[in-house]
């Protein structure tokens, strides 16, 4: 693929998904979204909603790659430690920070309505900028590198289109699919070829089982559509004399 | 939560969940898997079909968990390098291992069945055993603390029940899950001092937007029984007095 040097990572804050009991959407959501504007996603981590953790997992993201997201851990109760694990990190203090009170201030009316747990979401490191949240109001914030939103999906989607205008964008990588009817033991050492003669994209071979039968995706990936196009026709010049030669093998669909 | 001392990290490999093409699944069942063995899942990482990010996660999670599980890139196509990489972060020489090889020639007949690419697929760090793979014949390895499996998730969910019998198991968390009508902003500062006043649990708190509308999830852990009760007890006198005290606040269901 050609060089661009947009990156990023997703830290996911949370014990929930590392026991298993709650199934990580978020990173696949912001995967999706950055493949789209051309910012090529290179780590994701899990981390338990443990400061030290936090802290130790956001200070090597930020370091190694241009943009960090974060999700989870910016709520109102006592394993929301987000917010001050990122402030430890920048080594920065954190303190309420006055537009946040005031957007939950109009929010919740009254001092009963705005709970001390509440208000809790308003503490921000200093320095941070806030994104806002349409869906339940408590913003999340940005500061350096690091874009720190909420876990619940839907909020996290909003602030995701509300970071979007913060955020450098590169060139998309393009991708094309081509359905290999067979396994990946029958294409490999060609399709290795292929990939060494095509420097300008990158080949993924993704094999799908289903009852005993394996096939393949094959998935060509570059910036550059004429490179792409040419993997595209390699590939499918590569199918076809396999077609032709090995017509009949019994073991076609096995991996 | 009480001390133990099994700990655990698993390392996805693989370009198609960082572009969003491809939802990991495994990560999840291996949680789920290790949270029924008494083993703790302290983080999860992502990393791409690139040979020095493979070596350096792999290096940094052996040393500091127990038992780390890979899964992915152990297939025959140009882009499975995850042996070549468990070979390197050890330091030790990549072969054709013998059972490996016995394993495949049983499984494809002739010499045009078991095609080059199908044969890397036994090639194995020196010293590793192999893991059993039922579905489609190659197997995966363990070496050290860690355990390589493949990344379709039939094949590494068969493989995990064969790799069960290798891991220590320690005391498995229990967990009881108590459902708040309301938002976290309602009850997040009683429950605060619930944590503080249960120190052999955790309590994590989840957020749940239906319509508009937020409810919680409190979900108690812990792997003693009795202090597990308690803190039940505690939280569901809580909500109560959250009930009693707070009733026709109109932000209940707040966030």
């Amino acid at each position: 693929m050609t060089n661009q040097s947009l990156t990023a990572a997703v830290l996911i804050i949370g014990d929930e998904i590392l026991s298993g009991r709650t199934r990580d959407s978020n990173s696949g959501h912001i995967a999706a979204f950055l493949t789209e504007i051309g910012i090529d996603l290179k780590e994701i981590r899990v981390v338990p909603d443990e400061e030290d953790r936090i802290v130790a997992a956001l200070n090597a993201l930020r370091a190694a790659y241009t943009y960090v997201f974060t999700t989870g851990g910016i709520g109102p109760t006592h394993d929301d430690i987000t917010a001050d694990a990122v402030a430890k990190a920048f080594g920065i203090a954190i303190e309420h920070h006055p537009d946040a009170v005031e957007i939950l201030r109009r929010h919740y009316a009254t001092p009963e309505e705005l709970t001390e747990a509440r208000l809790r979401m308003a503490r921000i490191p200093v320095g941070a900028t806030l994104i806002d949240n349409p869906v339940s109001k408590a913003p999340g914030f940005h500061i350096g590198n690091v874009f720190v939103m909420a876990g619940v999906p839907k909020i996290m989607q909003a602030m995701l289109l509300n970071v979007e205008k913060e955020l450098e964008v590169g060139v998309p990588v393009q991708s094309i699919t081509v359905d290999c009817p067979f396994g990946e033991g029958m294409i490999g050492t060609a399709l290795a070829e292929v990939a060494r003669t095509h420097p300008l994209v990158s080949i993924g071979s993704y094999p799908i089982l289903a009852a005993r039968n394996f096939s393949t995706k094959l998935v060509i990936r570059s910036r550059d559509p004429v490179a792409l196009a040419a993997a595209k026709a390699a590939v499918e010049a590569m199918l076809a004399a396999i077609i032709r030669d090995k017509a009949g093998d019994s073991t076609l669909t096995d991996y």
